[in-house]
């Protein structure tokens, strides 16, 4: 296992204590626990492959996920107040997930012969969208599409992980520096409390 | 580029419309209008593919798709205002645009080797999923799961698209009276204030 | 048509029956009504198949599983007091369709290349996410998500019916100690009010 491979499982683990904590702020059972930190963590993924036509969807054919998923949720209903104290750690290797989760998606959908702005979606999807129904599943409006620059940070990502592909940069080398760019961005509008314009259609 | 593509980009814009102004009733940011602005857009067609095996679904074989949904995001997002004056044409135009999301869902299924009853939901579901998504992901009961007759006449539609089909009419023609027999029933039903008979299982 | 068969037909029934309960719930209208009873029966087998890849998904490929729900709907719609008279008998059979949708499930993804862990986990999202979705239009939080041992049973019942596979039990006798496993399981932890521990992350 490569170290790109190691941020992949890394991230995966974060996403599922996500859902687990988002499904404990819904006082849910170790089911709901577990099927919300699941699908948060593997979702994204796996719209994406059944949206370019990878079948079985990826997570299907390695172990791996489904541990590390498992483990996530044990750890994460049964030591609330350890995960809590460790909140700056999570928030700093779920940004680094969403790096490794959009440079997976953009590569899987160029593999697949998807052209290059759809790529860019994907990336930006295989991202995202766990959390989008983590978030649906919990019956909230998804956080993303209110708070900080989130997204942007993958589209950004993206767009410069295929330029930097397109001039010839090595592909570690050029994951480095598209995770890094997304860390900036979020940590960045999170200290400087960044967000997108919003809109206000409310009747008036 | 037919006439009848170009009303499938018409009604793509006006979804994806739609989905903006319902992102703006909830104060989302920009991302989140261009998410659900896109998954209105694109959600039915995305789920009738992955259905019945269209790999990788339509849309991302085309740019044209992608673009309209910007353009439509932007436009929505910018200028508040004057979509709301537009708000006659624009209904006129998501009527149409029902109608073309379902003559293409029917006939996606068929050509698909889709039996015609699988055929007649396919294309109900390309003209409403995308709604029915974008209201999920707002928060919110699927407005069509309560008010006039949207679905209804989708369902009209399809089979008189098929029955008129079997009767060797030419296509054009067909896509036309189909199209023009779903504006007739959801105009009349909204005029009218016409709905499907209710339930009421709430525990008394 | 065995008789396995005919309780996956039971089972869509009951399922689809319970859709259209909930829709009632909510007040929703008839065609709100069939969607939701539509997707409850089918959404889990959906899921399944776009994920391991089975295309077009089961369900379109048999008359028997719409005219079902159809059925299923039209009496739920219109004979509300006689449902409600015979909600024991649904309860029964609503067990044993999560008992006969876990057996199809695992059945399908091992057939499919699909190794142990991730049928059984196909076996339980088979028999659960068609509920899953069911709450979440109708913008509840899953009720499997927080009362009675729902999904830990179909778990069981999973891991039993692989169990007995590897010992070369005969099918039929598997399926039926399978399903009785499932339905003691659940009536148990319904009679006994058992339930998974919650947890408890709610803003201090």
């Amino acid at each position: 296992m490569n170290f790109f491979s190691l941020l992949d499982l890394i991230g995966t683990f974060v996403f599922a204590i996500s859902g687990t904590i988002a499904a404990g702020e819904k006082r849910l059972d170790l089911f709901g626990a577990a099927f919300i930190g699941f699908v948060t963590a593997i979702g994204g993924g796996t719209l994406r492959d059944m949206m370019i036509g990878i079948s079985p969807v990826s997570w299907t054919s390695s172990m791996a996920y489904l541990y590390v998923i498992i483990l996530a949720v044990i750890i994460t209903f049964f030591l609330k107040e350890q995960i809590f104290r460790f909140r700056r750690t999570i928030f700093l290797f779920d940004t680094i997930g969403i790096g490794v989760f959009t440079i997976i998606g953009v590569e899987k959908a160029l593999a697949n012969g998807i052209n290059t702005p759809v790529a860019i979606i994907m990336g930006i999807l295989t991202a995202v969208a766990g959390g989008v129904i983590r978030d649906t599943l919990n019956n909230e409006v998804p956080q993303i599409f209110k708070k900080e620059i989130y997204a942007t940070a993958c589209f950004a990502g993206a767009v410069v992980y295929i330029l930097l592909k397109r001039f010839g940069i090595q592909t570690e080398a050029n994951q480095v520096a598209t995770i890094l760019i997304i860390i900036g961005i979020r940590v960045i509008s999170v200290k400087q409390q960044l967000g997108l314009p919003r809109m206000d259609f409310r009747a008036q």
